[in-house]
């Protein structure tokens, strides 16, 4: 009963070291945002990153806009 | 010339200890996301988290609906 079955990514940049992951963890699903790191062709999170829990998720996502605005950017 | 003058801050959950928070780094605007812990009252950076540079953020910021889906979240 493997608690990793289920890993969506999505890539932060071109060389693919900043990704966002899904994976569920004792029945929750966590968004990671995460540094990955290349060993022997393949890529393996490393220490820099965040988990955020859905309730977290929400909360970051009602916040997308207005950072962005603050950040000057369209 | 501080660089650390604009330190805006968004808390993710009602606990405050993760953040987004903005700040300038030589000309260029981060945004972190951050665990921080109380210390003397006073709410410092811990160690797990991530910055992300404004093209990272704008990419970011385009899979954020794809993620929300993923979650089975609305």
């Amino acid at each position: 009963k493997s608690e990793n079955t289920k890993e969506l990514h999505w890539q932060l940049n071109d060389s693919g070291k900043k990704r966002v992951t899904l994976s569920d963890f004792r029945g929750t699903t966590y968004v990671h945002i995460r540094e990955y790191y290349e060993k022997d062709g393949e890529m393996l999170p490393g220490k820099k990153g965040i988990a955020l829990n859905p309730n977290e998720w929400m909360q970051f996502k009602r916040m997308v806009g207005e950072v962005t605005d603050a950040l000057g950017l369209v």
